[in-house]
């Protein structure tokens, strides 16, 4: 089976298994667990877990589970974060201030390497120890340090303006901090975060 | 039909819908707008979006479209977002700092009103005008104030054990900052952002 046909919704659960997986092999005394006890963690129920890692070919053992240390690593395998992807954060606001400083992205696959904004007085500045850059360099230090994933953090009237830059800048993937809807070509990927959307989403239910 | 049954994959596309059509009847000269368009700016299918909003009723009309007034009220209805909803921070790290300077909650139906955090050194300054209050008071002040949603922006390792005090303190939803899973009552809704999670979802299609 090809990734195509691979339900988005089933690849959006996938770093969520991982996440749980990698706190349970730094937690647990026991090598293995089951898509049981793996549901229970997470609110899935373990026929939803069998049938989404059932895509991606034969991890469990009828009888003694899944092997935790060997199912991190096909998850790892199957989202592609075994290395660590280099990504460019764009904007050194508040949202890129707190991307500098988070600590949860290196030993899950990705390394923020440069950080760039349009403010003269920010350009130039450190954050974290991260050099600001003007973003007029993006089109030449991206392709020069190989990186092909940012974040994108800047106000949302230049987030359009910014994202064409990144993909013209080789960017193949861009996680979007800005409340509006990017328009990107098929080979590029945007996923969104969008902290009134969540709410809203709680909201519903009320 | 029920809110229980319409499923929950449709209702996260309804607060993109809302936000687009905002966007639109801000940008836009015209009243109405149909699924094509709407479908086109957010790269889903005009049958998609029609087949969601059937869920709700019937919004537009054969030939003539939407009214996008009418449509942003419709959503805003369904979505509970007619009022405002008052929300508590908890956490004034790097990712309360971001959210207390966030500009984009109002106008969508939320509104920051108490922001907490167990640092010393933090309980009594102001961030945005804001007083960070000691987290302690969590159980007395938020009842106090009829708050029912909070965003966490805690430590992973102290997230749960906060989660468990919103819920006593009588909080319905919880909008989660912390990669890990926070485990709640059934009558509780959780929704996290986790930026590493969005990144492999992107990174499993490289």
């Amino acid at each position: 089976m090809t990734s195509a046909e691979i339900p988005d919704i089933v690849i959006s659960r996938l770093p969520i298994y991982l996440r749980a997986l990698t706190r349970m092999a730094a937690d647990s005394a026991l090598p293995t667990t089951s898509s049981g006890e793996l549901g229970k963690r997470l609110g899935i129920s373990s026929a939803q877990i069998r049938k989404d890692l059932s895509h991606f070919g034969e991890f469990g053992k009828q009888g003694t589970g899944y092997n935790i240390r060997d199912l991190i690593n096909h998850l790892r395998r199957i989202l592609k974060v075994e290395h660590e992807w280099d990504v460019a954060v764009i904007g050194a606001g508040a949202i890129g201030h707190a991307l500098a400083h988070y600590n949860g992205f290196l030993d899950r696959g990705f390394r923020i390497q440069l950080i760039f904004d349009s403010d003269p007085a920010k350009i130039g500045t450190r954050l974290n120890g991260f050099e600001v850059y003007d973003v007029a360099r993006l089109s030449e230090m991206l392709p020069a340090h190989n990186i092909h994933l940012a974040m994108l953090a800047v106000p949302a009237e230049a987030a359009q303006a910014v994202a064409n830059e990144l993909v013209q800048a080789g960017v193949r993937g861009i996680l979007s901090y800005a409340p509006i809807n990017i328009a990107v070509p098929e080979t590029v990927r945007v996923q969104e975060i969008d902290p009134v959307v969540q709410l809203q989403r709680i909201t519903y239910y009320a």
